[in-house]
């Protein structure tokens, strides 16, 4: 029997990583809103590794945290061990990864939800999306309740349709044993929805006391933590361990052996999966070459004897896994706890959305998360604050949030999915952004913070903070452009010792700190005036003006590509009446709709010329010519 | 493809709250074993209240701690409001009871079990029992690994083709979310195991911040805590409230509404409930003279919002929920998290098990918990550990444990359930126990200790501090009992401010604390030579001393009951070849076959008459006429 339970402002189906960030969002901006999930038990679970961050995906939850969103916190709040990966390759690149306890995190998570006013948790198996006259109107659940609701967002991870394939047993399952959703994908395409089917796997949970870390290469935390949060200046907590190992030939003979019954290849499985992520029977085909392979084994939390053994998902069967882990150096008596799997599930094609996540074709619907094509934690709820966002700025009915990619990584991941789609689990790469000097994990504190305020996300106080901490950056990046430093016994001295050349006449302290060999933290010998600054002010400055040079080319690419993405393209435009457009792009631009000549500029089969056209066109357009 | 993972002295199917305990039992004994669990993230999970202990479940706990369990330890290290029910009614019936915090009840007992040597923890949901020649030989998993095993220890709950029910929506589903187990209830059934349907069920939980507490009764934790474990002499910890509340007749007027609706009543639940665990719809039915039932409010952890709301579990449709629920005092806004919902599961006929919890026909395989027809936590656990310790005995060829009715309430639970069987989920009450005044809580060590140390389950460090406290309770009785009391002013005045009649001659001091109005605390007025001794030693002294005359009463009825108990009945008697017994009688025994003439007595449909036949024969075969 169908009835109505309750009315909100915003409904979030999914309480996984872009659920969470969805209705905090909702929450904290006024609106009352409601999280379901199909068990409560699961809030913020992490189905893979418990780790947040690594290499673009740290750069994802700094910026999260720059808008006001939780996972940050979350990560600070549960690590047993922090680093900074690519310290070699430069601070484009430097990414904070944080190894979580996978329990504490869950209830961490729920605690934030539990907490927040506005927001209503319920547990219980959305079926169906309410929509009249092309504007959603609320959900409906297994039991007959509904919800209404102005705005919904979607953020069912990988449990519509969810199938769990270990070898030849395959059977109905969300991930970790979780009732799968049954329903809701037929709602969808009622709604008209198009449907993809992806895959994803993760590799077996050991005992540690089965290892032998003897024979593995330890991989300790960093001495000084970096936190995620903006808002920990600090952060301490006692790390534990993690241990690099390697495959074996044996391990590859095992997997080539068994091919014949690796779903994968056997056509059990038809989801597509991750190609950066791939399982292990894929790495030993595609690199057939390579004697070995990574794997390192990292623990899911302070408090469990349960490692995670990174870089052998798979969804072999289980005979076959037993033998390939324990072909694994320092594996040879693994225990294994819970067996490797692959889950294949139903996700939305995400050509469907606009820039905002909000469905083109269905006013108030929003969409984040692995059901809209990617893979990853951060990516989920990187596209949950800014669907959540979007969902509250729909309810006030004022203007949506869409950061560019030139903004923010989101911008980029977002940009990339409603512009290229992806015919894949997608996942967010450091490669992917033209920027990349510009979007750094430092700085998205400067880049994002002014728009969480502005948004209603970032507290007058921590705003407050922000701006002092910004004018502290911009004092003393001109303070060091200021100071010349004469040319002393004491100074030659210095630069000598630490391979730097020696001066002969005043140089600012800012040139000094342009020398590849010197850093801002070594200078402080030669600087008698410096003030005492906040680890995070030192970084930036010392960042800011040694890639200086880099830092301004690229803003002024960042000013072309803004030229193009400020070229808004009206909604109204019928491309197939527009000449000169080639079939393929008259095609795609219908389908896909552009905000910009930007966006337009990039997708996939709208060449050079097309843009020309379309150019030409708009400004026909506006001189009123149409 | 079945393919052998791994060859183990027992395999444990389940990891509740019997599984936990009888794979603890088996490691600890040195056996190699393993135990499954359908998600390792379950491991002790409490889907009811997160309440360990009360009237009668207390003395469970205690037996289990006694014997060398682990829930009492659990219970104190995860507690976070304890009490001990029933002071006024005399120490027979004390019982000791403890809100646990959920979360962290399952994190401690997975941590127990991953430390534990010699035991392997494994997700997998066991298929299939092996069976060769009446003999166990090990399990199946739906992924094809069979694990070997010289017994196996079934202990699957609620999950063996468990069935949620909220109002009209049904599903295939265990308890909180988790994967039901498909497949091993046909295979039991191929072994010629008969199976039964039972149902159970839970109320709602609801968010503490939507509860209007001033309107409810506030529950306090003891100001002194009693621990669980006679390992602990105390516990301090934080405690937290709980609430006592009402049903309103506007309660029960939404429920007599919508009676047709109720699963319960209409059909859709096929499964027998418990009778002294019943729903509100049940409550409400039965007490229709009732104006109104107790609803507790407690919490489901220390760091969560979500509130249990004990008294009030219900297998109606959501809407009906919401109503309800909000009619109660307090509850006018509440905010349900998770709905109520009655599971439907299968489970064993009970008779078909030993009292060593062995089934009868099938040698090497046990069976404890949910599965055997009970419910509860501490049901359940205190048959794991029986299970555990007699499929450790069974593998080393050793004699089995059997505790008898008047040793422990576990012996009157497994009694119960192998010689009278169960048409019900059935629990523990004080009122099954006939020797009520020997099978207190407090002195659980001094009945099992020596047991549990016989077995191997308590260390022999423990068992040292075990005999000095028996020596000192010893002891200390005996000093009360030949110290004598000369009258004195001083004494007399004592006598008369506690309401006590004064003295004229010497009395001795046991005699004063036969006295109701003295406690053993109180006569240290008059009782310099007092040792200072643990609580628990004088809590036993007080008991024995105060209750000595009803104690030995009952200790003599234990003599003739262990007298029937110790007529050991032959397993080869054929009872349709004994003349003079009823046809009942005949059939009865012959399906269950007791093993004394005391369990044959306790069969119902066996009279006196056909003991008196059994007897006789008995003799007559002993004398060697047969
Ligand atoms: C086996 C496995 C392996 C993975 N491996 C990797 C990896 O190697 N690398 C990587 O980056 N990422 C990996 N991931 C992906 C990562 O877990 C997800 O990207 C991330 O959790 C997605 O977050 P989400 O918020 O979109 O969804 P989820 O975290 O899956 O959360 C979905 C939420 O929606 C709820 N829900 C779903 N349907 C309904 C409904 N109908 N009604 C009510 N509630 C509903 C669920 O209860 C849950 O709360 C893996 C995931 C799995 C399952
Ligand atoms: C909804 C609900 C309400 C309840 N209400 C009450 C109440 O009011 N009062 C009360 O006293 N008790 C109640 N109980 C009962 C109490 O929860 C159980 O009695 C107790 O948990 C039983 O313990 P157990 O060890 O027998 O099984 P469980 O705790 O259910 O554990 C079963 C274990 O077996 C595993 N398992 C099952 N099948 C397989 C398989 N094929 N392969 C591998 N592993 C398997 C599971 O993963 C799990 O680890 C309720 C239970 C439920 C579910």
């Amino acid at each position: 029997m169908e009835f109505v339970a309750g009315e909100y402002d915003v409904a979030v189906v999914g309480a996984g990583h872009a659920g969470c960030e969805a209705a905090l969002a909702c929450a904290r901006l006024g609106l009352k809103t409601i999280v379901f999930a199909i068990n409560l038990d699961s809030i913020g679970n992490m189905p893979c590794n418990p780790s947040i961050g690594g290499t673009g995906k740290g750069h994802l939850v700094r910026e999260i945290d720059a808008l006001g969103g939780e996972m940050g916190k979350a990560a600070d709040a549960t690590a047993i061990q922090v680093r900074i990966l690519n310290r070699a390759k430069g601070p484009a690149v430097y990414s904070l990864r944080a190894q979580c306890d996978r329990a504490k995190y869950k209830l961490y998570m729920k605690r934030v939800l539990e907490s927040q006013p506005n927001l209503d948790i319920r547990q219980g198996e959305v079926c169906d999306i309410l929509v009249e006259d092309g504007k959603v109107t609320g959900v409906k659940l297994t039991t007959g309740a509904i919800f209404r609701a102005k705005a919904v967002v979607l953020a069912t991870g990988t449990f519509l349709g969810g199938k769990v394939i270990i070898g030849e047993t395959v059977y109905d399952s969300g991930p970790d044993g979780m009732h799968p959703a049954k329903y809701l994908t037929e709602s969808l395409k009622r709604l008209g929805i198009e449907m993809m089917r992806f895959k994803t796997g993760t590799p077996a949970r050991v005992h540690r006391k089965s290892l032998d870390f003897s024979k593995m290469q330890i991989q300790l935390g960093d001495e000084v933590i970096t936190p995620f949060s903006f808002e920990h200046e600090t952060l301490e907590i006692d790390q534990v361990p993690c241990y690099l190992t390697y495959t074996t030939e044996e391990t590859h003979r095992i997997i080539r052996e068994n091919l014949h019954r690796a779903p994968l290849f056997t056509g059990l499985i038809q989801g597509v999966g991750p190609r950066y992520c791939p399982s292990i029977e894929d790495k030993v085909v595609r690199f057939a070459d390579k004697p070995r392979h990574q794997v390192f084994i990292e623990p899911m939390g302070r408090d469990t004897d349960e490692m995670y053994v990174q870089g052998m998902s798979t969804s072999l069967p289980e005979d076959v896994q037993i033998k390939m882990y324990r072909s694994v150096i320092g594996l040879e008596n693994v225990q294994i706890m819970r067996p490797a799997y692959a889950i294949e599930y139903d996700c939305i094609n995400p050509l469907q959305l606009e820039p905002t996540l909000q469905f083109k074709k269905i006013k108030g619907l929003f969409s984040a998360g692995q059901i809209n094509g990617t893979s990853g934690y951060e990516e989920a709820a990187a596209q949950g604050i800014i669907a959540g966002i979007n969902a509250a700025m729909y309810v006030k009915g004022k203007e949506m949030l869409v950061l560019d990619r030139s903004q923010a990584y989101i911008g980029v991941l977002i940009d990339d999915l409603v512009t290229k789609g992806t015919n894949e689990p997608y996942r967010i790469m450091t490669s992917r952004a033209e920027y990349r000097l510009i979007l750094r994990q430092d700085n998205a504190d400067l880049r994002l913070t002014e728009i969480g305020y502005r948004i209603g996300l970032i507290s007058q106080e921590r705003y407050e903070k922000f701006l002092q901490k910004k004018k502290m950056i911009e004092d003393e990046i001109e303070r060091l452009k200021k100071t010349v430093i004469a040319p002393s016994e004491k100074v030659n001295k210095f630069l000598v010792e630490h391979g730097s050349s020696p001066i002969s006449t005043g140089v600012r302290l800012s040139e000094l700190l342009k020398r590849p060999e010197l850093s801002y933290e070594a200078l402080r010998e030669i600087d008698p005036q410096r003030p005492d600054l906040p680890r995070s002010v030192k970084e930036e400055v010392e960042i800011e003006i040694k890639y200086e040079g880099y830092i301004k080319k690229q803003l002024q690419q960042i000013e072309q590509f803004k030229k193009l993405e400020n070229k808004k393209i009206p909604d109204w435009v019928d491309y197939n009446q527009i000449s000169g457009l080639s079939t393929e792009a008259k095609q795609k631009l219908s389908q896909i709709r552009p905000a910009s000549i930007g966006q337009a500029s990039r997708i996939s089969g709208v060449s050079p010329a097309d843009i020309s056209v379309l150019l030409i066109w708009l400004e026909q357009a506006k001189k009123g010519s149409k």
